[in-house]
């Protein structure tokens, strides 16, 4: 059987260059960067190249890359750093949107919870991408931050985040852009983009689950999630994850390496995708077809639960998510196409198909040979699609 | 030349069955353990699998095992459980070592900060080696948390944790211990030795940097160090370091199965060096001789610098440390050997050899012949040696 994996926004398979760059490090390598003799200096010397060309990538200063263990930490701490560093100055609002990773809005929520103010800016109007002059009316003075996710996990969608940053500059307002769906996949330039803090994640651009970064520009002083000794400045205690950080730099130098080409190739087949599934009635694309990110397909599907065509697409050896993976265990529908005012019986029927970059024009074939005949089958037996059909419930798309 | 890795309580070489155990992780199964499809279940599994082998090692329970990015991050998840749980009954003091590791002493330090009482069990009296009545004299009716190291990472010195534990059992107090040291080295029974929570690193027993786990006991409600996700029973969101977690199972199991053998050759070993250096004159020990991790040797070699002892040896490919490799960016002496008493002198003279799993005799005798010259060498250019010889300072050893 063939088998597609079209979930590469949960996670991706490392490359091989990822991998050939990890080997060494976990039994040649294996040094304690802190250690003063020959075994540990070599590692320290690794760990210095893998932070100048992650920071090159970037455009960012080496001394401005943190490394973590995952994006949710990087986005912990970023959002931390600006809540304390404003509280400090009695400004205790947060500019954020409706549709964030749960690593963002978790973490804001329970800002709120300690007296903070946060505005959830409204992403429907524009299916998904956010207009910059939104967030430059939300900022009010006492403004800690504004994050806003560079692209969206789940329908992919892009921000305009270079406005938004020339904005915050304006403002004087801290801005951090969740960018672990973005990086590896569009151009990132925090000089340019103006961002003050950046979160990514290895596993999501071909590098191994576990590392992550967060970029902080110069001066912004970072809090402590934990406690402990002095690696990363002091602001990140714990032995460096070696292998993992130097796995990351490698699959992060050559995603940048190649994101035109594998971008253009993509998008043709993203596009392919989204012709072929719009032919099956009562289905909508979700979020704006030209501003997402190359891979993204999701797709909502009348009458029938995400989850059971996730399912039957797995017994014919496509794979791909419903929701995210990080929400995968709930019941409840995607926050995320709530959001951008999906109903709430339509968003139960989507899915997300996310391409990797080795992925074929057989695999779209595949797909769209596949899941309309399952669509129409799950209509078959479905009881909403009866109602639907029989006119006791109405259509939404 | 002769290389002798000595360095093993900074970090270890990953075996040949942590690495087979990865391998298939990195392109094999790549999944994502929250996704749906068989490649994120069959994943699942795997995490599965590892959290109840980890479990079995310590005779815990598979739900009582949390994975972490690192021994630091277990620490401050454990002693901020408990903070957080006394502190809403009002208790709000922890009995904790004044040698613990800096990711337990700089947390509990935070603490005071937040209106917490600390206090720190003196360790001199011997040689490194708690007296647990002493823990239960400094319980207290407001005691939320005692924290104690299971083994030291600079002198390698075993506390009486069964006894502790009985104690806390008794009084009814949290009890935590940071066995980073400890796990895969020395037996670990969290049931008989009453232990709370408990806090491993798998780069310690030859498994992966930038993966640890914190035990803790059903029924003790985690706090959230961070937002996002549902893994970890939402108590540690992110994606699963799934290459990291199933290498350190790998390693965990393999440590503990060889544990017994490895601790008798490692100890024959270690008495050896020890009685070797200790013909050298003006050198002591640091830490009880009996009471100390099988493959750990700390000396103190009055008037000259360890650190120098330490660029010598590495000269000769003999690798050793000089205080613990997380402080190693510190001018300061030894906070552990000052807490046990040694003269402020004599702990900048002093290194920590410690051997690892494949250590021969060889090794051994190597440095026994390396080292002495290294220290008379040394001397020979030390003012300080120069002032202890005329009789203008006095002999601390």
């Amino acid at each position: 059987m063939r088998t597609v994996y079209a979930d590469n926004a949960a996670t991706t398979k490392m490359s091989k260059t990822a991998v050939a760059a990890m080997l060494p490090m976990l039994e040649e390598f294996y040094g304690n960067p802190s250690s003063l003799h020959t075994t540990g200096q070599i590692v320290k010397e690794k760990l210095d190249e893998a932070r100048a060309d992650i920071a090159k990538c970037l455009n960012a200063e080496p001394n401005e890359i943190y490394f973590t263990s995952c994006g949710t930490e990087s986005d912990n701490l970023a959002i931390r750093t600006a809540a304390e560093l404003g509280a400090k100055k009695g400004k205790k609002h947060i500019v954020t949107t409706a549709f964030e990773h749960h690593a963002v809005l978790h973490t804001v929520k329970k800002l709120e919870k300690q007296g903070f103010t946060v505005t959830y800016l409204p992403v429907s109007a524009h299916n998904g991408v956010l207009d910059a002059s939104e967030v430059e009316a939300a900022i009010r003075e006492d403004t800690a931050l504004v994050t806003i996710m560079f692209a969206n996990n789940e329908i992919g969608t892009i921000q305009p985040i270079e406005e938004i940053g020339r904005i915050c500059r304006e403002k004087k307002v801290l801005f951090h852009t969740d960018a672990v769906q973005a990086a590896g996949h569009l151009p990132i330039d925090v000089k340019k983009q103006n961002i003050d803090m950046l979160s990514l994640s290895a596993h999501k651009f071909h590098g191994p689950k576990g590392v992550g970064v967060l970029y902080a520009k110069r001066g912004v002083r970072l809090v402590n999630l934990m406690e402990g000794g002095a690696q990363e400045k002091g602001k990140r205690p714990g032995t460096e994850n070696m292998a993992g950080i130097v796995a990351m730099a490698a699959a992060f130098k050559e995603s940048c390496a190649n994101m035109q080409e594998v971008s253009v190739r993509l998008t043709a087949l993203r596009n392919k995708l989204i012709d072929g599934l719009s032919a099956i009635p009562h289905s909508a694309l979700n979020g704006d077809r030209e501003k997402r990110l190359p891979g993204n397909v999701n797709f909502s599907f009348e009458g029938i639960e995400g989850e059971s065509l996730l399912l039957y697409l797995d017994d014919v050896g496509i794979e791909v998510s419903s929701g995210s993976a990080c929400a995968s265990a709930s019941l409840d529908p995607s926050h995320v196409l709530l959001a951008i005012g999906v109903h709430r019986e339509v968003a139960h029927g989507s899915v997300r198909i996310s391409l990797g970059e080795d992925a074929t024009e057989e695999d779209v074939d595949y797909i769209l040979e596949k899941l309309p005949p399952i669509v129409a089958d799950l209509r078959e037996i479905s009881p909403v699609w009866d109602a639907l059909e029989k006119g006791t419930m109405t259509h939404r798309i």
